[in-house]
């Protein structure tokens, strides 16, 4: 079973905005065990839809088309595919004619022509309620093939794609897809792929592995199962296989499935009732804004001393100045007291600690552009590390930030 | 002039990886003149690149692919080109192959087969160096039209199209481009659509218009002059029409071209001599993360207190616990103290301060999901003011985020 995304409108192809949508449609997709054979990209120019739809229903089952269905005259995508699927009238769509009225009348604006016509669908469609937005969504049928439109606005796709997913499951019978992700940190790809490639062997037929590197997350694998007749016999044996693997992949593995190395720390923290601080200096928030995107974060998180500045370390956390004098800002002397500063400033059990030089400026010979040292501090010691990462800032940023919440949390685990 | 992007590998088609540099290479095609005609993602098939490739030699010039270059045998886009463009062997590019040397080297990972055979290119091209990876460039020539192949790697692809730009408007003799870009922010774009509809109008038409609004970075107005004889008139010209710009859209201009909502306000600090602290709650780090994004920030930042919890905000921060009892968390009051407190307590000049429910819960009929309160202390005064933003947590830490900095770069103007 094949797919094809194509997107219409020009902000894609001028580079104004950057494409997040096929990557979410093509994942759940992925999920049904739906395969994209191409991604396209094209502009509001009826031909080149048109050319594109004839290409793609050749090649796929599925076609997903975002964007182009604004009110305003350069959106075209609608009059095109009602001319393609050969509409005979637009016909308003009442529950979709409700919604729009119901978001003007929310920023008190009066519903004009425009706003109006955006209800009006091809009588060949089924139409698809947005409740987020004034573009409803459209379902074609074609020899057995579908064409969904959708909008391009992120947050109304993603509301639609949740009810199309099943309309696609259910017309193309499509069988029940399980999946399960265990999510690693700390072992690059290819040492990970040596490592579990006997496991990796010995998997049956009927599972299938995934590896998905990501700088931030580390090495997330995914299991998935396609042709599942029994669902529950079918977790069961997924969750024996991921028991193999985390034996042999110790406390590597953080998390499962949509955790992230923060929320993993976080709940480590939340089972020893613990509270955590931060005292960033290179990572400049990086790590609490990790941290704190989580919702629930304050029942672990106290806050944060970002001390960009010398004296902000001394007063603040206790740094002593002599010894920023003696090994300097980024040294094992001083983030180790930054980690330590921050956790009786917060009165917290558990902190880590950056300082480094980010760059693209500051680096020396003894100390370049990407050294960074990583303490943490727990209620029983102190622990430091050196790292050297690269010339780029915002890499150096993220990284150092990934690290440092990956140190505590194998402190966390090995104090047990 | 056209161009074809086409992106090879199954990362982007599993939606594993968002395609970013797609977005990127559109950017710098257009700002030589140059238009997207087409963005196409496809897998590593060796029938379906020729058969890509073919079809955009059709519409476009300029083909650019990324992708498929790395060293394991999923990799197949340099043999498919060779194959292309008929070469008639391969053959090592000793620059190439020197880097290639010295990042193993740096890594400490003896030089093997794979690694070597990178260096190994179709005797049709012309070698483009990757000073930051293991996959050289290279450019192909066809009746008139080029190809160039660039690793998919973001910073590796960047710096390559530094050198593919001068290269490409040089081959096809380009016109002189030139842009500026205003930046705005805290006026919608239809609105701001509005105020300078008859500046608009009053363009010369060798001068275009782009309007390109981003939530956390305003609305920002490009005006791009094509076919430029006399640069420096142009450029004059540009400043002009840029002048009365100003003039009508006053402080909510913040800054041009490369500037953002943080460093515009860091300029700004620089220019008093001053020092910046803030104190987050629900922003979590956010304001801090964006401040320190900016090289050179810590020459006015001196840091941040993250008060996630109420005590950290009384002990930190000085808030008083009673203000926090009677009026809560997210309130005048507490923003306020915030800002005044965290001003003191780094020894700085000014302050911003953020409280608010950045969700999913802990929102109230009287405070909802989305209400944050903003301050700004300033050696003469503290202005606080109150935001009801979305019920998503993401959006409200960056809209709150580029609120606070937009507050605080006002009131740095106002007060001259």
């Amino acid at each position: 079973m094949n797919a094809e995304i194509i997107t219409v409108g020009d902000e894609i192809l001028i580079g104004q905005i950057v494409d997040t949508n096929s990557a979410y449609i093509a994942e759940q997709l992925n999920l049904i065990g739906v395969g994209i054979y191409q991604k396209t990209s094209i502009s509001d120019n009826r031909e080149h839809i048109i050319e594109n739809i004839d290409r793609a229903f050749k090649t796929s089952d599925i076609i997903i088309v975002t964007g182009g269905l604004g009110p305003t005259s350069d959106d075209i995508t609608k009059q095109v595919l009602a001319e393609y699927f050969g509409a005979k009238r637009m016909k308003i769509h009442e529950p979709s004619l409700e919604i729009i009225k119901s978001l003007m009348a929310r920023l008190d604006i009066p519903l004009n022509e425009a706003n109006r016509r955006q209800a009006e669908l091809p009588d060949c469609c089924i139409p698809i309620l947005n409740k987020n937005g004034t573009a409803p969504a459209m379902w074609f049928e074609r020899s057995k093939k579908i064409l969904v439109s959708m909008p391009g606005v992120p947050f109304e796709m993603k509301a639609i794609m949740n009810d199309v997913i099943p309309m696609i499951s259910k017309y193309f019978k499509l069988n029940t897809v399980y999946h399960k992700t265990l999510l690693t940190y700390g072992i690059p790809e290819s040492i990970l792929a040596e490592q579990i490639k006997e496991w990796e062997n010995k998997l049956p037929e009927h599972l299938h592995l995934a590896y998905l590197p990501n700088p931030e997350s580390g090495v997330r694998l995914r299991l998935s199962a396609y042709n599942a007749n029994d669902k529950n016999l079918l977790i069961k044996e997924i969750d024996n296989h991921f028991d193999s693997l985390r034996k042999i992949l110790k406390t590597a593995v953080y998390g499962e499935n949509d955790d992230n190395l923060a929320s993993a720390t976080g709940e480590l923290l939340q089972q020893k009732n613990a509270m955590l601080a931060t005292a960033e200096s290179c990572t400049g928030g990086h790590i609490a804004n990790m941290i704190t995107a989580n919702a629930g974060s304050s029942k672990y998180f106290k806050g944060s001393v970002i001390a960009y500045s010398n004296d902000i370390k001394i007063k603040m956390l206790g740094v002593k100045a002599s010894d920023i004098e003696q090994y300097g800002a980024v040294s094992e002397q001083v983030a180790s007291q930054m980690a330590q500063g921050v956790r009786i400033a917060l009165n917290s059990d558990y902190a880590v600690a950056t300082s480094g030089i980010a760059g693209p400026d500051g680096g020396t010979a003894e100390k370049p552009v990407g050294t960074v040292w990583i303490a943490v501090a727990t209620p029983r010691k102190i622990i430091a590390q050196k790292y050297i990462l690269s010339k780029l800032r915002d890499v150096n940023i993220s990284r150092a930030s990934a690290i440092a919440l990956n140190m505590l949390r194998l402190e966390l685990i090995n104090e047990e």
